[in-house]
């Protein structure tokens, strides 16, 4: 992440993994979920936090999780099915579960079938939200296959000349395993920001960056402005712009790619796309592909570490030290906080404290 | 295609499609292959300069193809073969036969594969130019399924954060049908723009647009320079950015992209990526994903509808008069074209001039 959008170490608390996820697992318990969907959900979240990915983690979705369920827009006990398959797909209507708990449900099915035939793919209408979507990808890695993973939200995003938001950030991973080098895993909003960068900016008072957004006509807004952005105060909706910002850099890419992720999450799910009236829910869409199918395991683990090598050792531009791939930053935030802890902003401490109160679980983080 | 980048309607010579598709066959008949590869070439390269794709028809690609097989780089009859296989997948050796070739018949195993078991494909090393990926993407809209294609290319974009280039342009394709309204096809590359831009800028005496290249040192250059890039003249490699331009706008997310194309179009195939050290060639990716296998096809088919509206409908921003979605320009194009001809700049002409003469091909363009 950009560093102005991480929480600056000076007013920073830093919570140990241990103890985190044992609170999260609290909550989630708290909120009636079965004991194993408690883990795995606590397992989404938290493994978002030491991965660097704030947007993601406990701090900015726990409680709007903690919200869905008090309020009966996610549902507990999910009898989610699957409506249509084949040897390589499914089609599961997820019945309003958490897609924290129900996709990695489906990403198993996707692998079981990529062990059978080689490749397995399944969309998931009627979700609720996803987590961090490189997650669920990253479950094909121990199985030594490719895994990916998108999903259509509602809208926030301007499609390229629109001044209406019509597709949703829509978001694009996959994970790919190396040898002894972390694995590949790239995960990103197809927008130029992921929509909980907004809330993040504002959270620590910093400006949109230039090309993040449009104005209330549509026009992209190529300079730093302060949140919110002029003529959108009140606004509920958001305005971010595809990847590419304007027609000439290529926003039309950014657009097309959170289309693609409308039509295979959405549409494909036939659970209806981001902008569908009435439709309150996420599509998801998972596969994983069989390294085997293709080739030699080895060979291609092998091939990835000199790839990663490869691109590592590129001469860096001008005031830069080094180039990184996507999966590298994340692995070393690992390291990082599995020594040193998560560092949260003390609002979001003050919220657990609060929410452990309320919900009689004891307060350990720190 | 920005309209700056197209060949003035005051010089274009217009050349209609049944004497082109005509002229280019004889060009590969010229070239000894076999009658059935011929016919399928000249498809993918017209069906490119009908769709208004300039940078991927006959234009910008037939004199290279004639090039290659001439030195001897291009196999005329290549013994392409099925090196692995499952039920979904297979991975084919295309023994240094041309793209525009080999791939329509790695498509149509990935689509013999979805109709069995739901998806298909494949991956193909040893290729050679691949043309328009969305050619091989669309040839699964006939039989009810979404296809997709990827090739990881030779070097010429740099990193983000990288002074060398170490990636291809790496186009991403995907097409999916409609009902009444034309498909959606997505074709682009994960670069700012593709390489034959560049050519094209230098033709057309157009500058370079703000954020397409970066300096010598790395830097993305962010204001509009005459090509060629200062700093790299004479230079034999090129220096695109990713799509995003920078890292504050997003560049990382088109390097990740890039490097999915890389994954799966090279190191899947077992033939190496884009910069592999002697790598002469291309790897190729395609898929086909049968919508029958998801979901009632008729169903999703007018949902595709449906949201095709919903996208064309988003108020214009200002400025602007209509919102697009991918695949309708092109749609818009074929039907232009088929009435009045592919608009040829005089040089293009005069090639085939020269060429029919060479090769002994009666002239009957113009």
């Amino acid at each position: 992440m950009l560093e102005r959008f991480k929480v600056p170490e000076d007013i920073a608390v830093r919570v140990k993994e241990a103890p985190l996820r044992e609170t999260v697992t609290s909550v989630f318990k708290k909120m009636g979920l079965p004991d194993e969907d408690c883990e795995l959900a606590t397992d989404v979240l938290v493994t978002a936090d030491m991965r660097g990915v704030e947007t993601h983690g406990v701090s900015n979705m726990l409680r709007s999780y903690v919200n869905g369920y008090n309020d009966g827009t996610l549902n507990r006990r999910p009898n989610w099915r699957i409506v249509r398959e084949t040897p390589a797909t499914a089609n599961i209507d997820s019945d309003r579960g958490l897609g924290v708990i129900v996709v990695p449900k489906a990403m198993e099915i996707a692998i079981e079938k990529a062990r059978n035939v080689g490749v397995g793919m399944v969309t998931i209408s009627n979700g609720r939200h996803l987590g961090m979507a490189s997650y669920h990808a990253m479950m094909a890695l121990e199985h030594d296959m490719i895994g990916t993973c998108m999903t259509s939200c509602p809208p926030s995003v301007l499609p390229t000349f629109g001044a209406e938001p019509r597709l949703g950030t829509n978001p694009i991973a996959l994970a790919a395993p190396a040898d002894k080098e972390p694995p590949f895993v790239f995960d990103a909003a197809t927008s130029t920001v992921a929509g909980n960068k907004l809330g993040l900016a504002r959270r620590l008072e910093q400006n949109l960056m230039a090309g993040w957004v449009g104005d209330a006509e549509g026009t992209p807004i190529m300079e730093e402005v302060p949140p919110p952005v002029p003529g959108y105060e009140g606004r509920a909706t958001s305005f971010l712009l595809p990847v590419g910002s304007t027609r000439e850099l290529g926003s039309h890419k950014g657009y097309g790619f959170a289309c693609i992720v409308d039509i295979l999450g959405g549409v494909l799910s036939g659970g209806g796309y981001g902008f569908s009236p009435g439709r309150p829910n996420f599509g998801h869409y998972v596969a994983a592909y069989s390294i085997e199918a293709f080739m030699d395991t080895k060979q291609f683990k092998r091939t990835m570490d000199e790839w990663i090598h490869m691109l590592e050792s590129t001469k860096p531009a001008k005031g830069h030290d080094r180039v990184l791939y996507p999966g590298r930053p994340e692995a070393e935030s690992e390291i990082d906080r599995r020594a040193n802890g998560i560092p949260f902003h003390p609002e979001v401490i003050e919220w657990f404290r609060d929410i452990c109160g309320e919900l009689d679980i004891p307060y350990i983080l720190t």
